[in-house]
């Protein structure tokens, strides 16, 4: 029995050959944070478009100031947004606001801070200045035709006010799966029931759904009872419905867990049942030949949200082409596990003043102990193959909270 | 004219002492991701509820065990979700699932895997089990009445699962303020509009909105001409609707940055106006007596999303009483900065196989370089009266992209 069981790489390995195919859809740039680009930014002028003014004050020919002329008569005013001014005499100065054009005829910048300004004249106070100071050169950030945020990318702030920047009022980004959780189980009751003692309430799938809405993804809640006729069909009609399917409990060994016959029984190809790993260990992973994605999770809470955390994200990561980015951080205490499997360890992370980052790493009570979950930040990865990790030793972590 | 700008920490302190006042409304649990919690979380019952099965297999007296029995008659199995069962016969066993109640009159569970399970026998063959072993006792992880998450936490799917297990079908939140983001000056035109020469693009109100977006604020974006009457006017009104106000552009020196006077004249008390920063430096901050609260942002992007970043976030924080975790980064390369100024530096945020966390700071060309924000991660904070910062020193660092 136990040879069936997977590593972990080989997970990881088995789900990036099962990529989705997400198709392109436009957005309006209002809804995109957050979304995942698939198209190139690309500059369509020069970045600032003009020799751009960068401090209110006056602009001047530098040569004659280099004659050692400090006093300048104003000829006229450069605002912002007002097309392009002339110098008409070269020993005259114009006064310029931030974000003008800097006219014609002259080449340097001289702000209030360092004039005195009466009526119409404008007196430099100090004894040097520099040449072309003060002026943001046309297309010295980027130029027209440059790409400046590559497709991939998932969209941060600073992605949104490049785009509005360009003149995308709508971007394509990727269409994500529409997504079903299923809970399983007659043990489970409604959130809003008070449960019998051998009842609790379907609380994973909601854990599960707000892990999802965070990643972008809108998923449904289903409910399916113990009895494989009625899975059967439940899942059939909802096979017609949604792209991505996960399920909660049922994948384990027991009598009642029907789930992985249910799902051979509807065409789909299981692809590995039970990894090496702790916890997590029944994790279930079938498609069927329409593209659809399902992944069974374990019913234990921290199970189903390990396996929603590294799986999952994997699996949408890769699906997407995400540039990935390892976190590494050290132990702060000693642990032994020593069962030969993969452990997600849950731990709290703290950065250090020394720029470290440090993981205090807290066992809990097993799979069924949720209310770990929210005294930690992550999970670490610790190998399998060895059973004693001390403190200082560094692995890769898994969070699931922002915490900066 | 320089004795007006305040220090950062001074403006800090000042935000501080005008904390927003958010009223507490109820929301679905299915919409409360990245809420902020404004209730005690509390255990309405024993987690578990009852001394629960982590494995299947089978339940016996660990007493018959430990007399050297190692065949088991199976009486009866325990499914999770059914009520609990009573072993009959004490040297038989029950089968039992994950999940189920502990039946009485057994204490110890062994799991398939090391048993030989016969039509109604079952055989163990593993020579050594641990007393009370695969139970996961009664109120073990969380007793009835403790409090499981503060208020005021920022909800994260792991506090939605423990909201949705004690029956919070609705959570009491924080009801964020309305906000509306203006941008303003003559240069700027719409998204969709090809501009002039002299003409750039309103990007930044998106970058915000964005940003805000992230935090949980919904943000209206409007614009204001550089005309004094009509400023006064739209101002005016928005005050009747929005709780938060920010404005981008028309803080600076310039001849037609009249948006000071303009706050000024509508009795909003000015708290400070200049910051020793850079950059971000005109930043303007306000309120008045019927608690509206007016940042109003220099119009160059990166000092814009700086103030964003720095200052309403810190706003927003200090309001909600969200608990402050800072980050500390390396330093990957040495950076001078002279003028006497606190300095908010752009750089790439990298995790080392060692654990720690190294900064690259990227300088790119002022205050108006866009392209420089989406090829970094975050800022960081070099302090005033220093100007030579070297490279394995180490900062603290604001983050504006989700990396990990």
């Amino acid at each position: 029995m136990e040879n069936t069981f997977i590593p972990y790489h080989k997970a990881l390995s088995i789900l990036s050959a099962h990529k989705g195919d997400f198709v392109i859809e436009a957005r309006d740039l209002e809804d995109c944070i957050g979304s995942y680009l698939a198209e190139d930014l690309i500059a369509d002028r020069d970045f600032p478009p003009f020799d751009r003014v960068t401090m209110d004050g006056i602009a001047i020919s530098y040569a004659a100031f280099e004659t050692g002329q400090r006093d300048f008569t104003i000829e006229a005013i450069a605002a912002a947004g007002s097309p392009q001014k002339t110098l008409k005499d070269s020993s005259n100065c114009i006064e310029v606001m931030t974000g003008a054009i800097m006219p014609l005829g002259v080449d340097t910048v001289i702000r209030y801070e360092d004039l005195n300004v009466h009526d119409k004249q404008a007196s430099i106070n100090i004894d040097a200045i520099n040449h072309k100071q003060n002026v943001h050169f046309k297309g010295l950030d980027i130029p027209k035709g440059a790409i400046i945020v590559r497709k991939g990318k998932r969209l941060s702030s600073a992605e949104i006010n490049i785009a509005a920047a360009i003149g995308k009022a709508r971007l394509n980004v990727r269409r994500l799966p529409s997504v079903v959780i299923f809970s399983t189980g007659d043990e489970l009751v409604q959130v809003d029931q008070v449960p019998q003692l051998h009842q609790i309430r379907r609380s994973n799938i909601y854990g599960i759904q707000a892990t999802l809405k965070e990643w972008g993804l809108q998923a449904q809640l289903k409910h399916l009872a113990d009895d494989k006729a009625e899975m059967l069909q439940v899942i059939s009609k909802a096979l017609e419905e949604f792209d991505l399917f996960i399920f909660t409990g049922g994948v384990s060994k027991g009598k009642f867990d029907y789930l992985p016959d249910v799902l051979e029984e509807l065409n789909i190809k299981k692809h590995f049942h039970k990894i090496q790993q702790r916890p997590g260990k029944p994790f279930w992973f079938g498609t069927n030949s329409n593209g659809k994605k399902i992944f069974a999770l374990p019913g234990n809470p921290v199970s189903s949200f390990v396996c929603t955390y590294i799986y999952l994200r994997y699996w949408l990561q890769h699906s997407l082409g995400l540039e990935q980015r390892p976190l590494y951080v050290a132990l702060k205490n000693d642990v032994e596990f020593k069962p030969d499997l993969i452990y997600f360890l849950e731990a709290t992370l703290e950065s250090l003043p020394d720029g470290s980052l440090v993981a205090n790493a807290i066992k809990g009570n097993g799979s069924g102990d949720f209310a770990n979950l929210v005294k930690t930040d992550g999970f670490l990865i610790l190998p399998q193959n060895k059973s004693q990790f001390f403190a200082n030793e560094v692995y890769p972590f898994v969070s699931y909270r922002s915490i900066w």
